[in-house]
Parts: C-alpha cells; structure tokens; sequence
C-alpha cells in the first residue's frame, strides 16, 4: 500500500474536478493472512462521519460509501460530494 | 481522485507485507481552486486518531503522519503499524 500519496499527486485533475468540493476517506486495514479479527470499519465508518461533520456539512445523499475485504485487507472508501463554500 | 479503490487492488503485496497488520487511512479534500477555507485537517488528524484508538491498540511511536496541500487538494495520510494480534 505504498506509493498511494504519490498516486494521489499523479493524478490528472480537469477543469470540471477543479470546480467540486470534495471529500474522500480511505481506510485500509491490512491484516496478516492468518489474522482474522471482528470487522470493526462498518462502526468505525458512521464514527468517523460523525468526526468529519464537525468540520464540514455534508448531507446524507452526498456520501458513497463502499467497503471490500479481500486477501487479509479491508478497505473503507467513503466518497463525499461538498456543497460548495462549505466548511 | 478516482480509481483510488483500483490503486489498491492491484498493488502487489509481499509476503513481508502479509505478515504486518498496518493501518492507512487517507483524508484527501478536493477544493476548487478559488475556494479556500480553514485547514481543519491537522484537528481531524486528532479526532480520527481517537476514533481508531477505540478500536485498536496504537502506539504514539507507530504512527507516521504526512500532510500535503497543493493545488487546491488537502491529503492527510496516517501509517499506522500495529502490533500483532491486535484488534
């Protein structure tokens, strides 16, 4: 999972992203093979919204979430469109 | 800013990385160009932290943190080794 702040600064952004606001949270939870513990980013999700709209007003509808568990990595990704001039 | 979920199918994993538990979580805010609000991020960082404490056990000292702001897009990355068996 290295190298994924230098995926972020390669990507292209065009003129229609530079108009959005935009909020994205990843989390990835990179377990050993044989490790397997209670899947905790389902609870850890709704906490961390609840964190973020302290900062930021974000509405129900403007959230994607998805969630994948696949060789020992859970991964949340919560996409979040901003209304704009928020926060 | 998309594909981010692809990035992280189809790193290669080692069979060092399958033996490490290891927490990212990446909060990137796109804004647009003209749009600049407070940073909240490094208060985030905090509060996000706390949240993920509930769950797991971390060491001050297991976490790396970075934080980039460049053309209109805040990323705040946090590394977070964990011991074994945790969870």
């Amino acid at each position: 999972m290295t190298g994924l702040l230098d995926y972020f600064r390669s990507t292209p952004r065009n003129s229609a992203s530079l108009a959005k606001e935009r909020l994205q949270i990843i989390v990835a939870h990179e377990r050993g093979v044989r490790q397997r513990g209670p899947d905790y980013l389902p609870k850890l999700q709704q906490e961390l919204l609840a964190v973020v709209r302290k900062y930021v007003h974000v509405e129900d509808t403007d959230i994607r979430v998805s969630m994948e568990n696949e060789d020992g990595c859970e991964v949340l990704e919560l996409n979040i469109s901003l209304p704009e001039n928020n926060a």
